[in-house]
């Protein structure tokens, strides 16, 4: 049976813990917030609770941090050193946790990978359906969403591939891709999303006088920021401090933009403004639908060196080009390693091209 | 039987239609694409529709207006020229639209209200439920939806208690407001969050390389601005330059919001992060819901000299304190005439005040 040990019981935590034991996983929690780690208990999102952190760590084959981000790199260096082989986190950024991990964790931070579920809060069900804490936890969280892995080139495979058989396990997509650039594109589909909500809230908010008036026209388009912007306002000044570079680069960038928009708007410039709503649309219309893999698959298998760094560059270049990676396995034989990856038939081509362009020799077979 | 002409059957004017006709009212309809017209004939949404615009307003006792909003003014002149008793638009923007009638229509301009539903595409049901054209339309739109009407001081009573009557039949609350303050408030609640949204979705699609694994990591927020920023790209340009000098302005007061924003990211003040969210939730929260009225009612009687401006002095000072108009009637006697107006009893106070204030002697009769 394998146990894992669940550190934060809140609503990401607590429904990872509800997924995670309807696969039939053992899950011991722990919660700096006792009160928090009883109703998870009753909710069942864990089999059991323990009153200290060391003690959740005893006996786990694997460890989720689900903690605010600023608090998430000393609890994953408390489970590395207590010899808990594959650790991960549900953290909104990633870059600093993990050079926090490793420099604090030595050879040790090889075992931990950086995860972030694009589910929950802000997550693919969307803001407005969320209720906040353990009463909002569901099972079906991560069905069908993206869930980002972070390795890097000290990463050891076979924790890489725990980690990934778990999440996996709970319905989600797995997309490898660099700490760094994590960092980059959830600051323009996450972070800038939520700002941009938040300062119009504040505009509306100063707008005097008949604010009361302002509050009744306030139609769809509002109510929509609204919800968005209304989440879990404690979360994020740790978010903007700790992806801090990145956000003011999007948000220099997002000023600019609107800028242009002011420009057209002031120029009463038809055309280009119905350019302007077109693409906004169309990008729109581009994201993919929550799917769950249906297609058809292909196998992909790598010989590998047994060296380090094959893996973070094999599987983030599946995550750079937008890739679930469906299944993965490590083998060893006297020779070195086979790396065996699953992706969808769609995707494969692109990454077939890129690792060969790398020199990596790459059996295909169609799985149908 | 009121026999009401509808020009425009898409979305908006497809469930007014509906809405109307389940009232009892024979709605007559043209459109300028036949089409069209004949889908909403199909769909019930008008007891039969006409191929020209003057044939329309026959017989017609009043006429609601649903075309983009650049295309109104002129509509609504040819439906005053044909001697319909009260017409009404339900376009985005007001004040040109209401300038505009006033200069082409000369005295037959005191029997058009400008109107407003904040329902339908951006309205209250949130953008992301709404299908686009006559086969979107809802008889439900516009209950428990706030209806902005704008007198001036040259409306006729007769024509608004008509109008009023009408948009609170389908279940709407009527708000009045004059036409500049309707246009700067929507700018901020409507014009604002769309704009902020597109250009969200324009920063996105500028970010590359790897924009296949952005789309990937899109979560909620993303999606909630998605959804809002896509909908009827078409109709926006004429919105944007109709209602330019308000947009521009709140664009303005959103750069230089968002310039503190910044500010406080590079800064890395926890702190004042944690106000400003904190905020922006507040003002989120202070939003009312969907209320249909609940609450006790309360009539106010109010003696007024024959002479124009002051339909609009009394039911725009209700408007401007947020107040829905609940009812209203028109009495008139040798000595001048009395406004009957009905509002919620909680923001009866404030308006018996104002209306004292500027020397209106107010009687009134708690209705429980």
């Amino acid at each position: 049976l394998t146990t894992v040990a669940l550190v934060g019981t809140g609503l990401v935590g607590g429904s990872l813990g509800l997924a995670l034991r309807g696969t039939g996983v053992k899950v011991v929690g722990y919660d700096a917030d006792a009160d928090c780690l009883r109703r998870a208990v009753e909710r069942g999102a864990v089999d059991s609770g323990v009153s200290t952190l060391p003690a959740v760590f005893e006996g786990a084959d694997a460890a989720f941090v689900a903690v605010p981000v600023s608090a998430v790199a000393p609890v994953v260096t408390a489970a590395l050193r207590a010899g808990v082989a594959a650790v991960s986190d549900v953290g909104s950024v990633k870059a600093p946790v993990v050079e926090a991990v490793e420099s604090a964790g030595g050879a040790d931070a090889a075992r931990f990978i950086g995860g972030h579920p694009m589910a929950g809060p802000g997550g693919r069900r969307g803001p407005e359906d969320v209720t906040e804490g353990i009463e909002g936890a569901d099972a079906t969280m991560f069905t069908g969403a993206t869930w980002v892995l972070t390795p890097t080139e000290r990463t050891d495979p076979a924790a890489f591939a725990a980690i990934r058989d778990l999440v996996a396990s709970v319905g989600a997509e797995v997309v490898a891709v660099d700490p760094r650039l994590h960092d980059d594109l959830v600051a323009t589909v996450s972070h800038l999303p939520h700002l941009a909500a938040a300062t119009v809230m504040h505009v509306a908010a100063d707008a005097s006088p008949n604010h009361d008036t302002l509050l009744r026209l306030a139609a769809g388009g509002f109510r929509a920021l609204t919800r968005l912007s209304g989440r879990a306002p404690d979360i994020w000044p740790d978010i903007c401090v700790e992806n801090r570079v990145a956000i003011v680069d999007v948000l220099d960038r997002y000023l600019e933009a609107l800028g242009r928009a002011r420009e057209l708007v002031s120029g009463g410039e038809r055309t280009a403004l119905l350019d302007f709503f077109e693409r906004a649309r169309a990008e729109g219309s581009s994201l993919p639908t929550r799917s769950g893999v249906t297609g058809p698959l292909v196998e992909l298998a790598i010989p590998v060196p047994d060296r380090p760094g094959v893996l973070a560059e094999v599987t983030t270049l599946a995550g750079h080009n937008g890739v679930n990676i469906v299944d993965l396995e490590i083998t060893h034989s006297a020779h070195g390693g086979t790396l065996l990856m699953v992706v969808p038939a769609d995707g494969a081509d692109l990454i077939v091209e890129s690792l060969e362009r790398l020199h990596y020799r790459v059996v295909r077979k169609e799985l149908g």
